[in-house]
């Protein structure tokens, strides 16, 4: 029972970039996303995933992963869009 | 040691929303922010605070509380900007 509390909880954490990442790619306009949060946000998702791999949490190493690639690819929308927006 | 790196991990990806409210508060601008990112995170952090409550842990109740308050700001300011513009 809790442990399922936690997954569920980390899918939802975790799944939550997808549509901030379709967004981002449908509208071409990341303009109003931070660039600060998800410098910081990415830095500290990378930490936990590096915590994850040193505690054998496999959980933590799997809900990391796919946040990582996702706060990857909306550091590079915000590059990529912001080149050309008046941001 | 261990523990150091979760902490700093936890406390990177907490603060990393203070800079994305303060964006949204300076631009009045919420327009490139995920709707559906914020529902499913803020979710997801009340059952990570749910968790933490749970199990006793001091550092997950007191991240995901911070983390929540602040996606609770990001959602009222992009419903309250949403109505002014063109989202």
């Amino acid at each position: 029972m809790l442990e399922t509390l936690g997954y569920i909880a980390g899918i939802l954490t975790t799944v939550a970039f997808v549509p901030q990442v379709m967004q981002i790619y449908r509208t071409k306009s990341a303009k109003d996303v931070s660039l600060a949060m998800f410098l910081l946000f990415t830095v500290g998702v990378a930490l936990w995933l590096a915590y994850g791999l040193m505690t054998h949490s496999f959980p933590v190493i799997a809900a990391n992963t796919v946040t990582l690639m996702l706060s990857f690819v909306i550091l590079y929308f915000k590059w990529k869009y912001s080149k050309t927006s008046n941001t």
